[in-house]
């Protein structure tokens, strides 16, 4: 018999999510987030050996002499949360453009002042490696903090070959060096920089970016901004069709600010995830639906723009999409790290309830960032990825806001945060 | 010469919030906010004695070989957060509503079932005084390392006179067992409780539960719900001009739900705070700013309560009504602690500007719960009450939202937090 490294034991209630690690949870299955009362899990290896009731766990002699345990007794205890889509990887904030608008100065006006995502692409280029490493660790660290275990980070901050190449190396660098498990995301097609008309720089992707891209194996996914005014359908499926031949996973933002058909090209072209979808149109939805496109919202970035418009969750859901929950993270529309906060957004406004938003943040992110065999349940054979929540029960999860719910986190079976 | 205690220094930014204590800051004022730069503040006796930049402290002698000194380079120095409208003690929490409320049960039902503000009447009633001290003590915890180091809190969960003097003497017992200092507010008048029409109940509150409170001596100021439909404003007028009479100061709150003349009948009778305000009329708003009514704003309940509803500040500040901020933390409408996410909100769904929200957090908030001559500002002769925040700016403070920014919390001159 091994005995294991490390027991949490006792929870008031342990949430597993058990079940999808095949399919994603869609329709009334986001509802069935495996609860078990005073729960336990056992881990050896980094790896979990053993997710059942104390007595259960005990019964089975998992804890031996060198057993770490952990007492949970009147808290939750759930998977790590998985945030599967994020801009993290930057030099520079942007808080002055926030102080601005709110002083009364127009849009146009910040962006003549050199405002807006090219200020972060300015930033980020003329930032050493070191620099923009320390400060991406640092938000990874306060996403840690706040429960994240596993985050997928797109490049876009680059646009040129080089620079994006050096996005993705530091995205692998620090997955290296820090706690949170990094899924990358290659995301030349981010923005037009400046002097490229659409169709060229459509072109730059197609042609010069991803092939080297694509030999450097450093991005799992290829990401692209699809929206009027920013990359085309045409432009958009030209570069997914692109990479898609170049063995990479597909992903898209999609009918953010306006209804044309971006949810429609998603499904067509099979994507893994469709993201925002503020403007999905009925037919959209359905689409997606019937492909098992995975529809990942990003509530806190409604909710930083202010504009009272927010996802349709709960008609995604009817029609069985499934639906993951992300931050958003980044230095424009959504300067946080906080799934907690999301999750609460995520009730209030998208009307999703305490277990959707918990399936949202953790099983089926996972599946939107091809993870769902490692991470997001408690499940025998996935890694050790746990939370310790100090709440009583899943309901006070979203209800509570404001602070850190989160006591304990543990990566791998180790305890690395609290 | 005397030496400090504590010298805080080289704060990239300080913010003083000096000029105010006489009265508070309205109109253009609210963004005069006193920064210094490379500030440095010293503490003896728990009280501030000098505060100026670096160089000016210390060629003034005040570091003595006994003198704590902490660095601040890099980071942002306030005064600490006064909170102005809490319901922070209760015994009880109301997850289970809003998972109710996600899932389809109309509103009456959830009161048939026991919920709402006499579910939180009922579970303080049946706890213990240690039981509800030690949960209001954790929430003060929360509140404390999110910076607020003074607030207010109201009774009201208790209704009947003896239930009602019980929470204000818990308040006091709190105020001396623990860290955060607390004004206790009267608000008997929260609700109509079962068995009472508005009328009998307002002559209890007159006739039997005033001249109590009064003579017990437990309360500083007298809160009502002047709603239509829980408390006239006839009921609200007999009220406030009892507790006045008995030598309480007042507070309103008003026109929350409904434009109903609260606001008028607030600066009619001089009340210190008129609280809430969303559906305040223009008339009102003139009448508040002509009788130097502070107006507190609770934007997280709005935040919470997801109607897109929220109090015209920008017009307030326009008319030069004062303006605070408040968490209105209570089991119900705003479950929450954090200062920092309020301030966010004001920014985002009140349009207030970074150096407005800190004027409306900090001595705009003193001034609405009588604390302006201790609190609320970095100036000789006031509470040591310091934070250190892990930002680079103040603009960064409402920009970067769902973490905690504060790294240090100095209550008297003692680091009483991180
Ligand atoms: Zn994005
Ligand atoms: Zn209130």
């Amino acid at each position: 018999m091994h005995y294991a490294d490390l027991l949490i034991h006792s929870a008031q209630m342990m949430v597993t999510m058990k079940g999808f690690s095949d399919s994603p949870a869609c329709g009334e299955e986001m509802s069935e987030v495996g609860i078990v009362e005073d729960g336990a899990v056992a881990i050896r290896g980094g790896m979990i050996v053993a997710v059942g009731t104390t007595a259960e766990i005990r019964a089975a002699g998992w804890s031996g002499p060198d057993t770490q345990e952990i007492s949970a007794q009147g808290k939750v205890v759930t998977p790590g949360f998985v945030d599967p889509h994020t801009h993290v990887l930057y030099a520079g904030s942007r808080e002055n453009e926030l102080s601005l608008k709110l002083k009364g100065v127009p849009y146009l006006e910040i962006l003549k002042q050199g405002g807006g995502i090219l200020s972060t692409v300015r930033s980020t280029k003329e930032a050493s490696d070191e620099e923009i490493k320390a400060q991406t660790s640092r938000r990874l660290q306060t996403m840690l903090s706040l429960g994240t275990t596993t985050a997928e980070v797109k490049s876009g901050y680059g646009l040129m070959v080089e620079d994006e190449l050096r996005a993705l190396r530091l995205i692998r660098e620090l997955d290296e060096s820090q706690v949170v498990d990094l899924v990358p995301t290659f995301m030349g097609a981010h923005a037009v920089p400046p002097g490229y008309s659409e169709g060229k720089f459509t072109n730059y992707v197609v042609d010069e970016m991803l092939p080297v891209i694509a030999a450097e194996n450093l991005a799992e996914f290829c990401d692209v901004f699809c929206e009027p005014g920013v990359f085309s359908l045409e432009s958009s499926e030209r570069i997914l069709l692109k990479a898609r031949q170049l063995n990479l996973k597909l992903k898209m933002h999609a009918d953010e600010l306006a209804s044309a058909g971006g949810a429609e090209l998603a499904a067509r072209l099979g994507v893994v995830s469709a993201d925002h979808l503020l403007q999905a149109s009925d037919q959209g939805i359905e689409a997606l639906a019937e492909q098992g496109v995975i529809a990942v919202l990003l509530p806190a970035t409604s909710f930083n723009l202010a504009k009272n418009s927010y996802a349709r969750a709960r008609d995604m859901i009817r029609a069985r999409v499934p639906v993951a929950l992300a931050t958003d993270s980044n230095p424009g529309s959504s300067p946080t790290e906080s799934m907690p906060l999301v999750l609460t957004i995520a009730c209030l406004y998208l009307r999703l309830t305490p277990e959707e938003v918990l399936a949202g943040a953790t099983i089926n992110a996972a599946h939107a960032i091809g993870r769902a065999k490692q991470v997001g349940s408690l499940e025998i054979g996935k890694q050790g990825d746990v939370l310790i929540l100090d709440i009583p029960n899943l309901n006070y999860l979203p209800y509570h806001f404001g602070n850190n719910p989160v006591e304990t986190v543990i990566k791998k079976g180790k305890v690395v945060w609290g």
